[in-house]
C-alpha cells in the first residue's frame, strides 16, 4: 500500500482562501491564530501519515478477533490510539468548558479527514466517542458531565452509540431493549436488558473504560418513539471519585464479518444476561430519540468527512500508480514514446475526475463546518440562526453525497490500477471495501435524502436552500465576467437554474396532503444528488476564481524553484474546477429530468411481481 | 444467501418477442425448434439454480488453496463442474463440425448468463475453455483440431488464456515469454520459458487435462507485436492416440488473493523451470496477437453477459430482502400501516432501477448475440457483413457498459439491504466483490471504449453505428404514435439525437491527424457510456411496444389465476421501460455535454503536480 500524505496544502487553500479564516474572527477563538491552525494541520498530518496510515493494510488483513468476551484488535492499533490520545487530539474540537481545546469545527474536520484517510477503521473509535461527548454535553446532568466528560474528552475512555436492534434499523421506534428503574433504595439508576447489533468499537482494550449510550424503552412507556429514553451504560461502573468500579452486565457476544473496515470491531452487545446492566438516564424520559438526533447532525457531517478521507487516499494511490506504471505509448503527435499510463487521456480522465470530485467534496464539507462554527459562536443571533439553517440543509448533502461519491472514487481508483487493483495486496480494493459502509451507516443515504427533501426543505419552504442557490448564482456571475472562466460561469448558472426548478417541483408536489409524502420519497434521492453536484460545482467555481487570481499574480514564494511563475497548485485547481463544472456537473444536472419525469411509474411498480 | 432463480421468463420474452426467434430461421438451425430452445433454457435453469448456485457463497468463503503446485478448489466445485460436463452443456454453442450441439449464440448466451448468475467463479472455467476452443477452431491445424478439440468441447479438458505478464498488461507488445523451436530431430514443437500472471483457472483438478494457449516471442523475432506467436502448451502432453502422456514443464507457483471470485483460481504460471515447456505453435508465426484478437470479440461478449448474470442475482437478492424486511410505515394517505421497505418509494426507486437496467442490458446483449448468429449463418453475404459490422460496434458496448452497470447494480443491491448488506453472510457484498473484476479483465473498460471510439468507428466512419441509430429512431417514432408511450418516444428520440451529435464530434475531432488520437482517448469513455444508455433504452422501447400490445390483448393463458387480465410480467416490463427511458437515459444523455466540453482541461492537467 502506498503511503498517505495528508493534503495539507489543500486544507490551507480551503481554510485560508475559500473560507478566509472566518472562524478565527468569531468570539471564543481570540487565542486561535492562523499560525496555530497551520501547526495543528502539520502535526495532525504527521500523526496520520507516520503512525496511523502504516497500520491500515495490516489492520485490514488481521481484522478483529473475539476471544471469550474480549476483542483482540489488530497489532499496533492500541499503540496508535494511545499516540492520538497522548497528543491531545481527542479534544481539539471540544469546547474548553468541557476540557477540550475548543478549536473551530473547520480545523477539527480537517484533522478528522486526515485520520480517516490514514486509517478509517481506527478513526471510527474517536468518531463514536465524539458522539458520546455531544450526548452528555447537551443532555447529561451536571453530575454526569463532571463524572464522565473529562475522561471521554481526553480519550482515555471511549464511547459508543447503541441504537440498532435486529428489528429496529432505520425505524428506531421498534427498539425493544428494556430499561427498568431500580427500587428507590438501590439508587437512581436503571437495569437494562436486551441486545444491540452493529455497535462500532463496542468492546476493546484500547481504553480503560467504554461508555455505551443506549436507546431503551422504559416500562409502561408509550409505544413507538415516545417510549424510548437514552441511557448511559458504562462497561466498568464509575465510583464517585472517578475511579473504576465493578464490571457492568454488558458483554460482546459476537463480531460481524464485514466487507470492509476489518480493523473496527462491530459488536453485538448483550445487556443484562446477569440480571440487568446498570444504566443512568441521560436527559428526559421519553425523549431518547430526540436527544439522539441532536448529535446526529454532527455525526453525519463526520461520516461525510470520513468518505472524503478515503477518497483522498484513493486519489493518492491512483496518481502514484499511474505515474509509475509504464504501458503503451504516446500518440505519434506527442512523440510516440513509451509512457506512464497517466499520460493516456482516458486514464487521465479517471485521475482528474477523482481529484476534482475529492477537492469539491472537501470544500463543501469544510464550508458546512464553517457554518457550524458561525452557528455556535457568532455574536448576532440572526447570524447564528442563518448559519444553522444552512448547515441543516448541507449536512445530509455532505453525508450522502460525499459518501456516494467516495465509493465511486474508490472504485475508479481500483480501475486505474487495472488487474492489480483487484489484488488485495495493492490496497486499492480495501479503500473500496472500507468506503462502502459510509453510504449505509449513520442513517442510510436514502434517509439523508428524505431528511433533506422532507423535513429540512418542507419546514422552511426551501428558504435556506434558496439562499444558498442565490450565492451559487453570485459566483456564476463573477465567473462569467472573469476572462477565461466564462464557460464555468454559464455551466454553474445552468446548474443553479436546474436546482431552482427541481426545488419548486419538490415543494409543490411535496406539500400535496395526499400525494406529498410519496412525492418526497420519489424525488428525494435525485434531488439530493442534484443539490450535491450544484453545491460542489459552486465551491469549485469559487476555487477557480481564487486560483485564476493567484495564477495571474504569479508566485511570490522565493522558495519555489521558479519564483514569479504560477504555483502549479493553482493551475491544477483551475483545471479541476473546469472538469467539475463542465464535465461532472452535467451528469448531476440530469437529475432534474429524472424528477420531472414524475413518480407514476415508480408508484405503480409492484415489487411483488418480481 | 438467497436462492437463484434463472430469469427464464425474461429470456423467453427477449428470444421470442424481441428477437422473434430470428436465429431459428437461419441455415444450420433447421433442427432447432422453439420447443427445444425452451427445454434447453429450463434445463439450464435447473443446473444453475440447483447445482451451481448453492456453492456460490461457500466457494467464496473457502476460496482456492495452493498445496505444493496443486490447486485445491472449494468443496463441491469439481462435482458441479462434472454435472455441467455430463449434461453436455460445454458444447451447446460449438458448431457440430467440432463436436458441439451448434445451438444459436443467443441460446448459448442465455445459458451463460444463468451459470454466471448462479456462480460466477465456477462459470469462468468453461468461459476460458470456450476461448481455447475458438482459438483452435480458427487457427489450429487439422491435426491439432483432431487431437485437442473433442475433449475441450466435451469439457473433460479445459483451456486457459496466457497473455498477461508483470510488464505486459493492456500493452501485450511487451510480452517476454520465449518460445524456442526444437531441433528438427526432436519434433516440430517449441520450448517455452517465462512467467504468466492472472491466469484464470490456470491449474486445478476438475478436468483431466488443461490446454494453455500462450502468447510468446520466438527467437530473433521483431520487437513489439509482430514478434509474438500463439502456442498451445498442454498440462499433460497428449499422445497421438489421444491418451495422456508426460506432465509438461508448466506449474502454478502462486494464487492471487483477490477482492472477489474467490472460487476461481487466479494463477501465476511458470513455464520452463525444468528446461522448457513443450508447446505447439497455433497459426502463423508472428500473428499471435491477431489470432488472440479473433477470439476476443466472443470473450468480451461473454464478460458482458457475465456482468448481467451477477446483476440479475443482485436484483433477486434485493427484491427478496425488500419484500421481507418490515421497517417504517406507509404514508397516512396509503393507510399508515407497517410495511416492507419495498413499499417506500425511495427503496422502490433502487429496485426499479436495478430491474430496468438489468433487463435492458440483457436485451442488448442478446440482440448482439443474435447479430453474431446472422453474421455466421445467414445465406446472404451482405446480410452477414452487415450483422458483423453491427456486432463489432456492439461488443465493446456490451462488455464495458454491462459490467460498469453491473457494479452499480450490485452496489445498489448492497444499499437496499442497509446494514445487513455490509455483512458478508448476507451475500449482497459478495456480488459486488465478484462483479468488480468484470470492468477490468478481458480488456479494461477503457480499452473497450478506445476500441469503439477508435478502431471500430474510425474505420467505417461510424456507418454501422449510424445504422443502429436509424433503428433507434424508428423505434422512437413507433413509440410516439402509440397511445400511452409517446413520452418514451420523445425521450428515446432525444437520446438518439445526442448520440448522433456526439458521433459527429468524435469523427470530426478523431480524424484530425495531430489531435485525433488524443481526442479519441478523451471522448472514448463518455461516448461509450452515451452509446450504452441509448442502445439499452432502445431495447426497452421495443420491449414497451411489445408489452403494451400484450397488456391490451390480455392474457389468454387459462392457467393464470386471472385469465383475460394482463400478465403482470408485461405491466412490470412497461414500467421498467418507462424508468429506463425517462429516468435512466437522461443521465446517459449528459455524456454529450461532457464530450462537447472538449478535451482542453484534460490534456493540460499534469498528474505529476499531485
Amino acid at each position: 500500500m502506498f503511503p498517505y500524505h495528508a493534503p495539507v496544502r489543500d486544507f490551507r487553500f480551503v481554510l485560508e482562501e475559500l473560507l478566509e479564516h472566518r472562524s478565527l474572527d468569531l468570539p471564543g477563538f481570540e487565542e486561535t491564530s492562523s499560525e496555530l491552525v497551520e501547526a495543528v494541520l502539520d502535526e495532525a498530518a504527521r500523526l496520520a501519515g507516520d503512525v496511523w496510515a502504516p497500520l491500515n493494510a495490516s489492520g485490514d488483513r488481521q481484522g478483529c478477533r473475539l476471544e471469550g468476551d474480549k476483542v483482540q484488535l489488530p497489532d499496533g492499533f492500541i499503540e496508535a490510539y494511545r499516540a492520538y490520545v497522548e497528543g491531545g487530539w481527542n479534544g481539539i474540537g471540544v469546547p474548553a468548558v468541557h476540557g477540550g481545546q475548543g478549536l473551530p469545527e473547520v480545523v477539527a474536520s480537517a484533522v478528522q479527514e486526515m485520520l480517516h484517510g490514514a486509517n478509517m477503521a481506527l478513526g471510527l473509535c474517536p468518531m463514536l466517542t465524539a458522539g458520546a461527548i455531544e450526548a452528555l454535553a447537551h443532555h447529561g446532568s451536571d453530575a454526569q458531565k463532571a463524572l464522565y466528560l473529562p475522561k471521554l474528552v481526553e480519550g482515555t475512555w471511549t464511547g459508543t452509540m447503541n441504537l440498532t436492534e435486529p428489528q429496529a434499523g432505520s425505524d428506531l421506534s421498534k427498539v425493544r431493549t428494556r430499561a427498568v428503574p431500580c427500587e428507590a433504595a438501590e439508587g437512581d439508576h436503571y437495569r437494562l436488558t436486551g441486545q444491540k447489533i452493529f455497535i462500532t468499537w463496542g468492546e476493546h482494550d484500547a481504553a480503560e473504560n467504554i461508555l455505551h449510550l443506549v436507546l431503551a424503552r422504559t416500562p409502561d412507556a408509550a409505544e413507538g418513539n415516545k417510549g424510548i429514553s437514552l441511557f448511559l451504560v458504562p462497561k466498568f461502573l464509575v465510583n464517585a471519585d472517578g475511579s473504576l468500579g465493578a464490571r457492568n452486565d454488558v458483554i460482546c457476544t459476537s463480531l460481524e464479518h464485514k466487507l470492509g473496515i476489518h480493523g473496527s470491531p462491530t459488536c453485538t452487545l448483550s445487556f443484562g444476561e446477569q440480571g440487568g446492566a446498570i444504566g443512568y438516564r441521560v436527559g428526559e424520559e421519553g425523549r431518547g430519540l430526540n436527544h439522539m438526533f441532536t448529535m446526529m447532525n454532527a455525526a453525519r457531517h463526520k461520516v461525510g468527512v470520513q468518505g472524503i478521507g478515503v477518497a483522498e487516499r484513493a486519489c493518492q494511490h491512483a496518481f502514484a500508480y499511474a505515474r509509475d506504471r509504464v504501458q503503451g505509448r504516446l500518440p505519434k503527435s506527442r512523440g510516440g514514446a513509451e509512457c506512464p499510463i497517466g499520460d493516456h487521456l482516458d486514464v487521465r480522465r479517471m485521475l482528474l475526475s477523482m481529484r476534482a470530485r475529492t477537492d469539491a467534496l472537501r470544500a463543501l464539507a469544510l464550508y458546512c463546518a464553517d457554518q457550524l462554527d458561525v452557528a455556535r459562536h457568532a455574536e448576532d443571533a440572526g447570524d447564528r440562526q442563518a448559519a444553522q439553517a444552512k448547515a441543516d440543509v448541507l449536512i445530509p448533502v455532505v453525508k450522502a453525497f460525499s459518501t456516494d461519491q467516495a465509493v465511486e472514487i474508490a472504485s475508479l481508483g481500483v480501475q486505474v490500477h487495472g488487474g492489480m487493483g483487484y489484488i488485495e495486496e495493492t490496497g486499492a480494493a480495501q479503500l473500496l471495501r472500507d468506503a462502502r459502509i459510509a453510504p449505509i451507516y449513520e442513517g442510510t443515504n436514502g434517509i439523508q435524502a428524505l431528511d433533506l427533501a422532507g423535513r429540512k426543505l418542507q419546514r422552511d419552504g426551501g428558504t435556506a436552500l434558496a439562499g444558498l442557490i442565490d450565492e451559487v448564482e453570485g459566483t456564476a456571475r463573477a465567473l462569467c465576467v472573469t476572462p477565461g472562466l466564462a464557460a464555468l460561469g454559464e455551466g454553474l448558472a445552468a446548474g443553479a437554474a436546474d436546482l431552482t426548478a427541481a426545488l419548486a417541483t419538490l415543494l409543490e408536489e411535496g406539500s400535496d396532503p395526499k400525494r406529498g409524502p410519496d412525492a418526497i420519497q420519489a424525488y428525494a434521492t435525485p434531488f439530493l444528488s442534484l443539490t450535491g453536484h450544484v453545491l460542489c460545482a459552486w465551491q469549485m467555481g469559487r476555487a477557480a476564481l481564487k486560483a485564476m487570481a493567484a495564477e495571474e499574480a504569479g508566485s511570490d514564494d522565493p522558495g519555489r524553484p521558479d519564483p514569479g511563475r504560477p504555483d502549479p497548485f493553482y493551475t491544477a485547481k483551475r483545471q479541476s474546477a473546469d472538469y467539475a463544472i463542465r464535465q461532472w456537473l452535467p451528469v448531476g444536472r440530469a437529475q432534474r429530468a429524472v424528477i420531472e419525469a414524475g413518480m407514476a411509474s415508480l408508484a405503480a411498480f409492484d415489487p411483488d411481481t418480481q
